[in-house]
């Protein structure tokens, strides 16, 4: 479905044809709906969506990016979570960007990424990108590196995500945008930055144990030779890094027709080991650095010095 | 993998060999490790794990419990959370009881699932029992009603889980422990209860929206009459709820040779409708249903009155 042009850009609609025949749509998992709210006067200056994991690091994203963006925040006033009445994600607005939870995989991403969507089909938004920002497990990278995927596979190496409904199948092309990848690739300067930055495929698992051919979950019935065979043979056909969202991510931005990118730092190299034991507080810059790389994007699209 | 017998009963042992050659385990997404924490001193009594999704959820749910078994708390102490140097998950402990979160979704319950086994592992526990307790959409039955499930299915009906590892697929079985289901009947009565409990197959997806046949999602390219005729076919098979973690709580159980239960309540007849628009008290209520049933059980195993 092609949405309307405008001289603003692409109005943002969600491809669902029933929507029009509700007269309140509650989005649950936000606690929010559209009779209580008014989401055009709320978020239709939203631009960019940033998606990560942890609810504690997306507060901590909306507070950084509003003061690299020199979002004015009254005296007296301070940025809140405005999916307070849940528990299930987090939800904070600084200036046009919003900094959303999805928790730990697709499914849960699955259920926000929805409902996000249709914020923005009520509020009437246009031409909004979509970030997921997170962490990954590395392949043969230096840990604290930041990969820009340009494939995302699935734990078959399928460049597609398979969703089941009404007992069928579908197969749901997952590569995300190759000029927004590109574009966050030219904004990254090794050197300056401090880590490297690249583009490469994102293996999305179901599971962090036996899914990513970890030898340390409760289960495991291979040995550490057929780990290394399977990461090997991963690593050869260009997998950089493994997580859990973006192969779903890529695959809903396709079908919503949004510009999206999937940048995750990496927090240990998979082909020297499983644990994640780095100290908590390079860990926490580690997971600064997607960020650092949305605030140069975001200046450079908004036209801030 | 048989446990051995002590006299205690079975103990609980994760079957992962690998566990053995490690010097220290990170639990990451508990924030523990057996080198700082001493698994045995901290957890060896554990006798029931209770997951659920939303994180204040089950911190209520240890308040409750604790006062229904009459755990003594010292003067000026309070239950708190023991994963509190992490945002994934919450974990509380309530005298025999761990409170557990899992979030949305198999990925995530998975993660959980591997961590819990491997701490029971390490604290050396007997005879613990897992129950999930969540809350779910109903088909046929009046919102409020608590399933049990006797059969967990796939989003194609199959009653098993489909874990991809090192790019292979195992089929795990996940039917759960049919005596725990039918003990925890005979221990509702709808009359005092003031609610109907019965047993029943789950359908479990990876999906909430066109996962689960709704038409309110960001995307739906079904129509209702399509909707209605999946959840006409699989009410007739015997389908009374759908959720997002039963089929691998289910599996996982199975494989750790754990009994393990699902009990969920219902929040919406799916027959009647997608939204869920009950007003918040109601709700509040509702999810302490399953919670009533698991005190009814645990002061039964315990020999509480």
């Amino acid at each position: 479905m092609e949405a309307p042009r405008t001289r603003t850009g692409r109005l943002h609609q969600a491809p669902n044809c029933h929507l029009t025949k509700m007269n309140k749509d509650v989005l649950y998992h936000l606690a929010l709906d559209t009779e209580s709210h008014n989401f055009r006067k709320m978020f239709s200056d939203i631009k960019f969506v940033c998606f990560g994991g942890s609810c504690t690091r997306m507060e901590k994203f909306a507070h950084y990016i509003a003061k690299e963006l020199k979002v004015p925040i009254p005296a007296g006033l301070s940025i809140e979570n405005i999916a307070k009445d849940t528990d299930r994600y987090v939800m904070y607005k600084a200036g046009p960007v919003l900094s959303v939870s999805h928790g730990i995989g697709i499914p849960s991403l699955s259920i926000i990424f929805h409902e996000i969507v249709k914020l923005l089909h009520y509020a009437e938004c246009f031409d909004v990108v979509f970030i997921r920002i997170g962490t990954s497990g590395g392949l043969g990278l230096a840990p604290g590196s930041v990969v820009i995927s340009d494939c995302t596979v699935d734990g078959r190496l399928n460049p597609y995500m398979e969703l089941v409904s009404l007992g069928n199948v579908q197969r749901l092309p997952s590569t995300p945008d190759a000029n927004l990848a590109q574009q966050l690739l030219s904004l990254s300067h090794p050197i300056q930055d401090g880590f490297d930055t690249l583009v490469g495929k994102t293996m999305c698992t179901l599971d962090f144990y036996e899914g990513q051919a970890r030898l340390d979950g409760a289960f495991c019935d291979y040995t550490e030779e057929d780990k290394m065979t399977f990461l090997h043979r991963i690593h050869k056909e260009g997998v950089r890094n493994i997580e859990m969202e973006s192969l779903c991510f890529a695959a809903y931005c396709n079908r919503a027709n949004i510009k999206g990118a999937v940048v995750c730092v990496t927090l240990v190299d998979r082909l020297k080991g499983d644990q994640i034991d780095t100290p908590h507080d390079v860990m926490e810059e580690w997971q600064t650095r997607p960020q650092k790389l949305m605030a140069k994007l975001m200046k450079s699209e908004l036209g801030i010095e």
